[in-house]
């Protein structure tokens, strides 16, 4: 919303304190997770990509999804790689081992236990994700390519949130931290 | 593609013995999984939804993404749910706990060991999921609301898939099994 000057009436919904596991929270989003954005004709749309595309086809400038059949179709794939090997990632290693998280192991209305085997197996792959994405930055200065897109905020948002597992890109995935400095210093960012 | 009547050349991998980690097929998806799509330049696509929005824009009819703006962000919203709550579900449950992918706890190149919880939740989701899809299609056709879509074969594949850890749409969701008849009968569900 930022990167394409979207102004919009935001509610914050208080996460710490389980506003999301809230009958009217529940009646916005039945799987208890934010975002989700209010359309005009007061239904709800949940899951990013969904929002995202939404906001894109409202708002095409600038292009965040690509601009061509070909572009978009890598930005999807792009991202989609982000999500799975990045932010799953730091999201298994952060909620199977947070103290305040102890039976919420996943996101939704069911209670589920931490699994410790499986916070390991997040920090892994999250040092894995951090060479994937170096060696993907070596010859693209954005993640899915030319352009930056929804790819590179997913990223950005993948290496900021393993600050919570105490990781951060290590200091030889030159590309990957070049990319970082850069995404990071866009005025969108701060939003 | 079966439902758009694209035809195209296909080529399997043999997942059994391995093929997906070889070298041949790096090059095409370092990430190992299938399927790839290969366009006219003779680059590749990875990641099932960008090639699903690549063939839909090369073919879009009958349009399996949506028609409006707003009915293709629903269908994104239900098809990333069924992935995360329905796919992802099966996928933990199997992977985890199948005699032959011992330490194939993953897809991708990095061999991680199977978690015996990771398994056991992942049934106890999937269950979660059958009841969940069996109240959206309570009152929808189709799992996104009114028209077939790529969520209806995220769904489908998910259900089948749900096979190889012996679980199966129970008897009492009736508006999930009323959907599973109908959507499997289709032509394109035996390509």
């Amino acid at each position: 919303m930022a990167e394409k000057g979207i102004v919009c009436e935001t509610v914050q919904i208080d996460l710490a304190n389980g506003e999301q596991f809230s009958d009217a929270y529940k009646a916005i989003n039945p799987d208890c997770v934010v975002p989700a954005l209010e359309l005009d004709d007061g239904s709800y749309l949940s899951e990013i990509l969904a929002i995202c595309y939404y906001l894109e086809a409202q708002h095409p400038e600038p292009a965040l999804l690509g601009a061509s059949d070909k572009e978009r179709a890598q930005i999807l794939m792009w991202n989609g790689k982000v999500e799975q090997q990045g932010l799953m990632a730091v999201a298994d290693a952060f909620r199977n081992s947070a103290k305040g998280l102890k039976n919420r192991a996943t996101t939704g209305p069911v209670s589920y236990p931490q699994i410790p085997e499986l916070a390991e197996r997040g920090r892994d792959r999250v040092e894995q994700f951090f060479h994937k994405l170096d060696g993907q930055l070596e010859n693209n200065e954005f993640v899915a390519g030319d352009r930056y897109s929804i790819a590179d905020i997913s990223a950005m948002v993948a290496v900021d949130f393993a600050a919570r597992i105490k990781m951060s890109l290590p200091d030889d995935v030159v590309n990957a931290r070049r990319w970082y400095e850069a995404v990071s210093s866009r005025p969108s960012a701060a939003a």
